[in-house]
Order: C-alpha cells, then sequence, then structure tokens
C-alpha cells in the first residue's frame, strides 16, 4: 500500500552537518534516506519540517515520506532505530493523508536554546548549552524578549542576504525559565529565517552582558541591517524541540 | 601556608577508571594528583570522600590534600580548571581545619541512579541513565523501597566476599522520583559498600519486571548471600551526587 509515513525524530546534532543531505554521509537526512532505502529497496525522497544547521539538535523534529509498503506503523518505527546510530531515534510514527506535507502544513516550531551561567562550566551541560561564564543583567534580558515578540521582517536578525522572499515571520513567545545557572530560553513562531535564532540570542547575551542597549533591537528591525544586532551564537544550545500541525 | 584543601568536583565518569589511582593515566584521583603536582612542585596523596567505580559519574565528588602554598581558594580553582579535561571540573575549593579528612569526617553520601524506561531509549539521557524498555511495576517498586532503609548488614547486596569487615550500614533513604520515562532513585546513607547501589537497583528492577517478589529482600538480608540478590546494573546511570559533612 501507498502510505505517507510522518516520523518524529530526536537526534544529537553534535556530529552531524546538519539536516540536509550532502555528499557526505554524515547528515540527519542521509542517514534516514538510507535507511528508506534498506527497507523499501527504492530510494525516497525524505522532507522535513525544516533544515537543522550543524551541530543543532533536535527533540521533536518532524518529516515525512511516501512508500509503497505492508509494513505497520510500529514495524517501520522498530527497523528505523534497528539501523539508527545511538544519537538519532525515530519515537513515533503515523501514516498521514496523502497530501501531509511536514514542511508545509507546519503551523508552529518551538525551538529552546540553553545557557549554562556559571563561572565554571557543567560537565554535564556543555555539550547542550552555551557556558557563559560572565554575570547577565536579567532584568535588561527580560525587557528585551518581549521586543522580539510579533509580526516583523527579520531580515536584520538573519544571515540571508537582501532577498526578493519573504523575510516577514511572527514570534509567538519568547520566554525566559531560569533554574539556578541554567537559563532556558523558548522560541515559538511560524518559522524563522536562517540563524535568526542564533543571531537574537547573541543579540540577548550582549544586552545582558551590557555590551548593547535594549533600544538596539528596534534599530535593526528599522534597518534591516545584520551588522547592527548581535554576534551568531554557537550552534550546540540549540534544540528544535516540537513542531505543531 | 600550610593548607588542608577541600575541594568539590563534579566528573562525567563515562571514559574514566573511576576515581582511585592506577598506573595508567586514566582516573580521577590521577588527574587531579598530577595537576597537584605541577602547581606546588611536590607529589601529593589526595584523599577522596569514597572511590567511585568505573564509568560512575559524580556532581558532589569531595576530595582533600594538604599543601603548601600562598595561593587563595579561587586561584586554586582556576588553576585545577585551567589544566582538567572538559569531563572534569572542580566546582569549589574551601580550606579546611588541619584535621579534615574528606573520608573519615563524612557523614552522609547521596547517590542518585536513573532509569530511562520507554521503548526507544533517549538520544541525550543514554549515557547517563541505564534503559529499561520493559514495562515497570512501579506499585511493586514503591513497595519494595522501604525494605532497604534502616540499619542492615549489607553483605548480600555487595561484592564483597566474606569479610572480617563490618557489613553493617544505615541507609536514611531511598526514594523515587517519576517524571514521565525518567525515574530517579535517591540514595541517602552513611556509605555503601562495594556495588551496594548497583546491586539494590538490579534486584529493584527485577522486581519491576516481575522477575523476582518484594519478599526475596529480606531473604537476602537473611542469608547475606551474594547469589539471592539481583544483578548488578551498569555504571552510566549512577552519579555520587552529594557528600555531607
Amino acid at each position: 500500500m501507498k502510505r505517507n509515513v510522518k516520523i518524529v525524530l530526536e537526534y544529537d546534532g553534535g556530529r552531524y552537518k546538519g539536516w540536509q543531505r550532502l555528499d557526505s554521509n554524515d547528515t540527519i537526512q542521509g542517514k534516514l534516506e538510507d535507511i528508506v532505502l534498506k527497507m523499501t529497496g527504492n530510494k525516497t525522497g525524505i522532507i522535513g519540517s525544516g533544515r537543522t544547521d550543524s551541530g543543532v539538535h533536535a527533540r521533536g523534529q518532524v518529516a515525512n515520506f511516501i512508500i509503497d509498503t505492508d509494513m505497520k506503523e510500529n514495524e517501520i518505527k522498530d527497523y528505523f532505530n534497528a539501523y539508527l546510530p545511538q544519537d538519532i531515534a525515530v519515537k513515533e510514527v503515523a501514516f498521514e493523508k496523502e497530501n501531509f506535507h511536514s514542511r508545509h502544513d507546519a503551523k508552529e516550531k518551538t525551538y529552546v536554546y540553553y545557557i549554562y551561567n556559571n563561572q565554571v562550566n557543567s560537565v554535564f551541560d556543555r555539550k547542550f548549552s552555551l557556558h557563559v561564564p560572565e554575570a547577565l543583567d536579567i532584568e535588561a534580558i527580560r525587557k528585551a524578549l518581549p521586543l522580539f515578540e510579533g509580526t516583523h521582517d527579520f531580515l536584520g536578525f538573519s544571515s540571508l542576504r537582501k532577498s526578493k522572499k519573504i523575510t516577514v515571520r511572527t514570534i509567538n513567545s519568547l520566554t525566559m525559565e531560569k533554574d539556578g545557572p541554567r537559563i532556558k530560553f523558548v522560541f515559538k513562531g511560524d518559522g524563522f529565517l536562517y540563524n535568526t535564532i542564533r543571531i537574537i540570542m547573541g543579540t540577548i547575551l550582549e544586552i545582558g552582558t551590557k555590551k548593547r542597549k535594549v533600544s538596539s533591537i528596534e534599530e535593526v528591525f528599522k534597518t534591516k541591517t545584520r551588522e547592527k544586532a548581535g554576534y551568531t551564537v554557537p550552534p550546540h544550545g540549540l534544540f528544535l524541540e516540537e513542531v505543531k500541525y
């Protein structure tokens, strides 16, 4: 039977060159497509809800692909997990309607960025959090967060060159949770431009370390100039947490 | 000045052969003693609150050593962290009274063992939790836990051979916290015999998977026979969490 298979994935992006298949064999999409080829005998393209960059992790990446199969959902899940390396796991498999498209149909994505704010880095968090040894002005950060919420042209907060593509996106919410040295930033939105979350985080950290004023955010939105925004934080603190349909 | 230096340590035990110095250069004690030698020019023995086995982690191991130094506490901390590999960190340094002994003076130790109870293992927890894919009878486990509390001869729940040493210890509390697939067992006691926590955990898991009855615990205490207890779970789910003085 023809099946449109939706999968929910978890991966530690640390040793991968991101989602998108490249010639080299170290991408998430590449690993998955190799397994579907083994399973079905056919080359099959796997569509992801979005590309994650090199080094970015996922706890709830969603993908789909169309195959002809008699296997059940659980059998497909077990097949993937039998062949996947330990740093990639298929958590759920579900058969969807034939027109389901993991990228086009995504309604909201949640990304999380973790900071470990302590003089000495954490042995256990270091691969999944950005270590920030400097003291942070949490009140200034609290004031900055709502300025990113809502509908804006995020071109200045992206690594895109000036483009004729639409660069307006909506961030539904940007919140911070602090638990001792661990600070978690939760981004919910309809989509994010290339590097937007990492550049917003860099901007927030420059505000937190008093290298930048909260008012500079408005300036970036107004001028749409990448150079006026903060630095791009490294990928290892970033997780694609959930995709809603 | 002569200083009795107390340090609080965090380490990912994954690539080490445990605490105790061996000929090979891959023990926690060995790494620390090499740094103290570099710092002071003198070979100095470092006393740990207890030995952790190969593969066991620590978030709050305590150790002490006596050196002649003009360095301040913070300078010693920074010196350690500058030379330690990323999977070992010194979190605190404090000068103690000259008779402080990190092993003899320990009043209570807290160990934690983590289980990840789900058909598919977690990509992120897998190095720090034991993966248990089978369903667990949580109620049976809840009944078993208090039977380990209190003062008992733990010889049967240890890898010690019959010994003339005192094998009576007190477990002040053994509690379980469940958060979805993550189950955390917290052991607090005045000390634990060799492999006791890992054998108690194996016994608990055999009860949870109905391979063993709760009443078997009493039988092990009575007969003091290792063979009547459960298997020894692997070290990677075990953390030395805290040592109280």
